[in-house]
């Protein structure tokens, strides 16, 4: 350990108010922009859904001035309401990121607090950006520290529910200007809500933990400019956030190595809304339709040899709703070969999960387990009417590690969940916007061309 | 176990929604009429305090509309704010109540939480006084169940920060008159935002833990009865409350007896605003200097016998500010023999705690361990200039569970915090209205005579 135990949150803290943008790698940069730019686009496209116009308009009779946009709404709400729907909204698909070993979920808690703060103080596109990447390492390096070997947490939190705020304050803490004193504070106060278990998840609740982290950062990062103290030892001290959520910290990963070691290139985005298990098996059925000119109505049977974590959270046939439907091999297999995409209106629960066409479908698909498979491969085997069979092996599936998505991919992939929320010239403005962020003077901009 | 362990959160929720106010035992409803006085006496006292001033300039701009009145405030605010402030000065002089067993204050939030509701929504003064008594049993046992042997949790978790959010919406979801799918949704909303640990005590997080129980309980009943579901087992699920809080938990102490054994009778009200191990000195110094008549500047030195407890949190001679001054007992054997009071203006930083009278008598106090001594208890000698001896011996302080504040002593307790807040007439009009909460037709009434 380069670093005595007691200074963890110090270090941390003093990283993150003394860094200098410009010391950020470019490939570390632009990794944080494909970042930033999935997360705008996931949060476009679970803006409209029912869920979070559920949330938004339940609490909304709380909200206070219209400070920050709603993204894909009409109105402004107060930054911390602002800041918990958007975020709420761009994981109510689970479409947004993954940090490829702790089970984080990073850009969409500190993304939606950066851009509600963006519109009531003077943030410059670039600051915005490099504050932005700050909080997505700490909070990868947070949530690796307590659950990835060699430390033993417990799988049973919420990955993002307790790391989620810590990268939104330091985010915002940055953009804040907040000294190291304040800037331990502010991680204090936000660490101390860090919360969230997964016994939710198949629940609305599922997408609020994450979403939380947010308001959590972002008001704590502005109680702390005003002064408002915490112990400034809130992960190593005694009785602090390291004693409860893991008691064999990988204190390495967490503070190791800072400046030139970065987890944010361990990032990924999924090619499709679903869960993550799910993604090879589509990718193969897209590939043999596409390449083998197959008829889904001229198909047998559907044989897939899917990995040990696929066969545990995914083999689910005829899933009743959407949040079902969201980790049902079965569903997305007649999608593929039936609808020929695997897009967030290919699982709402009317007109897609009910589709008769769909359902029947589901009945040729079979999945056996293959122990020598990866979670993100699969070999899928069509069987045709008349006998004629078609294979194909997917070793590594869009959008994991190994086979990231391309920053065409993921313009695709935004372009696709921005149209139908705010049509196809302000989803192509917000493109070359999002993408352009970085050259932004004013980084509120890109919250109002989101309205 | 009289039931299965799958029935833990069902069990709960269900004894809530059908619980009927008349059935709780006369004696029962006096605890929590109790309870309920001298919280809403906490709060009128705290309200004012520089801290929660800064808490309540620092986040109003983000509040929302004049729904539910700020104690002691000239304004209103949206619930949720109004909630999280008056249930932040309820403790922010650690002058609230306590569970004699778990390490649990849990009046504050359930208290904020309910008189919020009662200003947006019609409740009677009965149902809220038997709403309030459900939250404040639940949070009780809810805390008990993790920390409390054969439970064995860690000491690290904040107990309010952890139950508090619980109390809240166990209270406010019968005020709802949620059914019992609601209540366990609500259930589960409130217990995925648990959070908490003791590393912030000594900061103004501190007392902020707790107060989160209120908005996050009030929050998370409003959604559930708009239909936003969690988890049905948040407690006992895989993956869930009790598996992250405490692997061993007591679940008779949770979900047994429910109905016929009541938590809420083991709650206790301090006698002075400090340390709970702090109390029995004070006791016996007032005792002394007024059945012995002893003048402050006769004395030649103060020795105490303290327990273990007393040694460990609170032999801090020369406190430099308020929230030192609260965890020094030679701080409070000054203020009792000098002054005669242990009030919460007997901490005020410039006109107390840097009192040069208060800080030179200080070096007459010393403290020694006895470990015979329980932490209720104390043996203070005083030697006079003259030689004379006067000595004291305290078994259970005023306000332990033994020996606990008569309904006149909470009274007294209430004034004294109310009249500086709000003028003398207004406090009289205040307690007897807070006694008389069973009576009222509109329980908004009590908030309202409270700004």
């Amino acid at each position: 350990m380069p670093f005595a135990e007691n200074e963890v949150t110090g270090r941390l803290a003093d990283y993150v108010v003394t860094a200098d943008p410009r010391d950020l790698p470019s490939h570390v940069r632009h990794e944080a922009l494909r970042s930033f730019f999935n997360i705008v686009g996931c949060t476009i496209g679970g803006a409209r859904h029912e869920i979070v116009d559920l949330a938004d308009k339940t609490l909304a009779p709380f909200a206070g001035p219209q400070q920050a946009t709603l993204f894909a709404r009409s109105r402004k709400a107060d930054m911390m309401h602002a800041a918990l729907i958007n975020a709420f909204a761009s994981s109510i698909y689970s479409f947004d990121d993954t940090h490829a070993q702790a089970v984080v979920h990073p850009s969409g808690p500190v993304a939606a607090a950066v851009l509600a703060l963006a519109e009531m103080r003077a943030v410059s596109g670039d600051d915005l950006l490099a504050a932005f990447a700050l909080g997505v390492e700490l909070e990868c390096r947070l949530c690796k520290a307590v659950s990835v070997p060699p430390a033993q947490g417990s799988m049973a939190w919420s990955g993002t529910g307790i790391s989620g705020g810590f990268g939104a304050v330091a985010a915002v803490g940055k953009l804040l200007k907040l000294d190291t004193e304040r800037m331990r504070w502010a991680m204090g106060i936000a660490l101390s809500q860090a919360s969230g278990f997964r016994a939710m998840h198949g629940s609305m609740q599922a997408s609020m933990m994450p979403a939380q982290g947010a308001p959590v950062g972002l008001r704590a990062a502005i109680m702390a400019e005003r002064g408002f103290t915490a112990s400034p030892v809130a992960l190593e001290g005694k009785y602090g956030f390291l004693t409860v959520f893991c008691d064999t910290p990988d204190l390495d990963a967490l503070a190791g190595g800072l400046g030139t070691r970065f987890e944010l290139l361990s990032n990924t985005y999924k090619a499709y809304p679903c869960g993550i298990v799910i993604q090879p098996i589509i990718d193969a059925c897209l590939q043999l339709r596409n390449e083998k000119g197959i008829a889904a109505d001229r198909i047998a049977r559907v044989d897939i040899q899917a990995s040990p974590g696929t066969m545990a959270l995914c083999n689910n046939r005829n899933p009743k709703n959407e949040l079902q439907a969201h980790v049902s091999l079965h569903h997305w297999v007649a999608v593929a070969f039936i609808r020929g995409t695997a897009r967030i209106q290919d699982m709402d629960t009317e007109t897609a999960v009910r589709d008769p066409a769909l359902m029947a479908f589901q009945d040729k698909v079979d999945a056996v387990l293959n122990p020598a498979i990866g979670s993100d491969g699969t070999e899928v085997t069509v069987t045709m009417n008349d006998g004629t069979k078609f294979v194909c092996k997917i070793d590594h599936c869009i959008g994991s590690a190994t086979n990231p998505m391309t920053d065409q991919d993921l313009e695709r992939k935004f372009a696709a969940m921005a149209e139908p929320a705010i049509g196809a010239a302000r989803a192509r403005e917000l493109v070359a916007k999002t993408w352009g962020v970085g050259a932004l003077a004013d980084a509120g901009e890109l919250s109002r061309a989101s309205a």
